[in-house]
């Protein structure tokens, strides 16, 4: 399969080209993407990428930011950084992306752990994580040609746990290597509209 | 209680101002609102209405639009609606409140049965109610001075079953009326983070 990677060289999206590279064509995209650079907050840029890549047989994104603020401190302004990217970027690569893949082929998001088991300063990464699950459950009934859409919606990973441990107190994290399962299931399965929780 | 109502005079806010109103003092909010009027799309509209109003005990939301549109016909402009109104309006009437809402106080947010029981043409709508129940989860855990904080999830309610009947076909309508008594639960009810199934 042709495959397209959003967020190639990211911690999970490493591990997700690495645990599908040595069976298919994988293209690595991202802000400045090994193989193609995309900025997912800009519709125009995820029309570059497509029309330089031409036809894939799966999208999937590993990218999508989002601020971390307390409740009572987070502004429209600074929610807005998960509004463009992890929410909007996110979709935006299955709406832009729907004739670039070939039929029955498959898109696969991230969503994650804190719209499940918040964590403080979570909030506005979690509306975004809901609202992705929610797409793509609802998406999936109606996607044309056979074309399936799922997301996988990781825990925090061991890598990041140095960094982030401190937001996720008495959370397990996994391995990035098994998020990225999650993602070859998708690829490789049948389901659609499911959101593969890696807890 | 003082308890701001939020599209006051929909099919579904009018039910709720009739819950609310013998024990209450309403405040009846909407475009053309009976006694205040707010966009909910324009944050400083938001502003503008709580300025007016003053300090409240609840603030329930009954409005928000999303555009009905076959994923394949989604763009990015036609999913805005949902991003603008549905999503962001309600949560910005949460962050540009908390400091409206008195100790104790509530909010009290509105997504749908589309989300968990997708429809054709539903996910544009589905995203925003997914989001928002995300966003209503993971703030609860953080909100200042016991401010809490719920979604309430209808069903297709009969009042508009010859309206939109055809998009939820099999779906058994609700009245109304029995949506605005799980409002009344969030708001005289001690329960924070939850989404209220009204199916």
């Amino acid at each position: 399969m042709k495959i397209l990677v959003v967020g190639a060289s990211g911690t999970i999206g490493k591990e997700i080209v690495s645990a599908l590279e040595g069976d298919n064509e994988i293209i690595q995209a991202g802000r400045n993407g090994a193989d193609v650079s995309v900025d997912i907050t800009s519709p125009d840029s995820i029309r570059e990428m497509y029309a330089e890549i031409g036809k894939v047989d799966a999208v999937i994104n590993a990218s999508g930011k989002a601020n971390f603020s307390a409740v009572s401190e987070l502004t429209p302004e600074v929610n807005e950084k998960g509004i463009q990217s992890k929410l909007k970027g996110q979709i935006n690569l299955v709406l832009l992306g729907m004739e670039h893949v070939n039929d029955n082929g498959s898109f696969t998001l991230t969503t994650g752990v804190m719209m499940d088991d918040p964590i403080p300063m979570g909030a506005s990464a979690a509306m975004a994580n809901g609202g992705v699950k929610a797409f793509v459950k609802a998406a999936s009934i109606e996607m044309p040609r056979g074309i399936r859409i799922n997301s996988v919606s990781p825990n925090i990973v061991q890598e990041s746990w140095d960094r982030l441990g401190d937001f996720f107190a008495g959370f397990e994290p996994v391995p990035a290597s098994r998020v990225a399962r999650a993602f070859v299931k998708s690829v490789n399965g049948k389901q659609t509209g499911n959101n593969y929780e890696v807890y």
